[in-house]
């Protein structure tokens, strides 16, 4: 399963908002595509927004200034840092190439197999966490339809389904924008997994009745002791794995790593209103209500047993510098 | 607001399922009446669902095996301890008067009244923890919506807002059946308070924000060492107090005491799947899916300040059989 179609110059991403009642398919043809795309979540996750809007800048007609198109993009959504780190290889390429167009078209194929790749060794490093008849809980979707293919929380699990190991995989729903419930229960179920369902607040109670070993979550973000921005609800299920001693694993491309800054200098987003106030058109609040949505939280490296990339496993201290430990 | 009417015989209870969108009474005219508004959530909360109950048994015929009647009423739901200690109260004035349709009744009308009580006792004992200017986090409904008047968790500050303390609240959403979004908040805007609707997965970065000063809850069951069953999420939102060391006070009438029980004995009820497949009708998670939904969960006495009842207020290690510490 894959989010993203290309082929000669033509990129279409899956409206996820749809999922999992339809498939639409959505053609993004220049920048002001990609940004709304990622602004209104058609497409999210942390390496496929990154990926669409490489392409989306890269497909924007040569005749446009590529550095306003690219601030517009990285403005679409603050928290992930792939969005910024694709952005800015794309913008580059493009600026030392005589003939930009295809230097930035070729970026963004550069960055789409890069993450192709990314993905199947981050599930080979980290498969070896996953024992056979493991039940395994992932919060928010960091699988297929949150990258190119196979995922980054995702990934290890579906390696070690493809060497044997039979595992069970817990969902939480991942209120507001219900991903969980939506895309991972969706994209497991078409791999053929047993996937269950679980509201957010069933975490800690699940967790005391025994049903759960291990927990993968993929991120946004990861700075250079850990500290790790993943969708919002990651911080209160590390805190809960931590209170049960289950292991807990942050699986993430480096491109998702931000070594430079500081944890006060990232925005965390919060979102629209409408998406705690309504579900699917029906309201679900009184008006007059205040709303204080934020779409990331921040989960301190105390709580995480280990982060896997494609270059290797790390452990706490932290220390991305170094390759492939 | 008063979710039951009673006059002259009559007992009307407001359907929880249609709020906040629209107020609809429904007449309570016999048990099986009581039985099916309690066991599709009509009506909820446990002090509620006592009262409910109460009348339920009370209204119905003479002719009626009794017994039977109150054995498939404490059967409606089995995690709330008001349900049959209300029911056995009812039943047992019943059995011991000439004229048991009127001993029912009377004893019903006692327990509405002693409940209507506590609640006011339990905000005047309770008031004392919240300050002007405080924000205070609630989980699901334990407002007048969850019992006759004023609350359980919502009477502290119902009273301290009457004695002229300016307290802001946030309200979790409280999925699947999101008493927080529709209920609490309709109640407390209602009342003028400044609430606030998180969601669920929020409650732990709102935490770590700052943004909370305390937090009251509810309870279905309190066993004898302060053990406490509440609505499923409960047990995260005090981990999750504890770690910012945030005061974690629960609030109840001693109806939902029960010192006899213990944990193991205690049936934690698991609701239908469709709470968590399928939103006000629409579709959201795909077909195939497991579910699993308890209604609700465990939190141990070492997450708990103090406990507030009508009687007074209990501090670690909780000794219930003092009355009025």
């Amino acid at each position: 399963m894959r989010p993203i179609r290309i082929s000669d110059g033509n990129v279409e991403v899956l409206d996820q908002r749809l999922l999992p009642i339809r498939e639409k398919w959505v053609k993004i043809s220049s920048y002001e595509d990609a940004y709304s795309a990622i602004k209104t979540m058609v497409v999210r996750g942390a390496p496929l927004i990154g990926v669409v809007a490489a392409f989306g800048l890269a497909l924007t007609a040569p005749s446009k200034d590529l550095d306003a198109a690219a601030t517009k993009l990285k403005s679409a959504r603050p928290t992930a840092i792939n969005l910024a780190w694709a952005v800015d290889r794309v913008l580059n390429a493009a600026k030392n190439s005589a003939d930009s167009y295809k230097a930035a078209y070729n970026e963004a194929m550069n960055i789409f197999n890069e993450e192709l790749s990314n993905a199947r060794k981050i599930g080979e490093n980290g498969e070896r966490f996953f024992e056979d008849g493991d039940t395994v809980l992932t919060h928010c979707n960091a699988g297929a339809l949150a990258t190119v293919d196979y995922g980054t929380a995702l990934a290890p699990i579906r390696i070690a389904k493809e060497r044997g190991k039979k595992l069970r995989v817990y969902a939480t729903e991942t209120r507001p924008v219900m991903q969980g419930a939506r895309l991972t229960t969706y994209e497991l179920l078409k791999d053929g997994f047993d996937v269950t369902l679980i509201a957010d607040t069933a975490v800690g109670y699940t967790m005391l009745m025994g049903r759960i070993d291990k927990v993968i979550v993929g991120a946004d973000r990861v700075l250079r002791d850990g500290t790790t921005m993943n969708k919002i609800g990651t911080f209160q299920v590390a805190t809960m794995a931590k209170r049960f001693n289950i292991p807990f694993y942050v699986a993430l491309p480096s491109s998702t790593l931000d070594l430079v800054s500081e944890l006060k200098d990232v925005k965390i987003e919060e979102r629209d209103s409408s998406e705690l106030t309504q579900i699917r058109g029906r309201r679900t609040a009184p008006k007059g209500v205040g709303i204080y949505n934020p779409a990331f939280d921040i989960t301190p490296p105390d709580l995480i047993t280990a982060i896997i990339t494609e270059r290797g496993v790390y452990y706490p201290p932290f220390d991305f510098t170094k390759v492939g430990p």
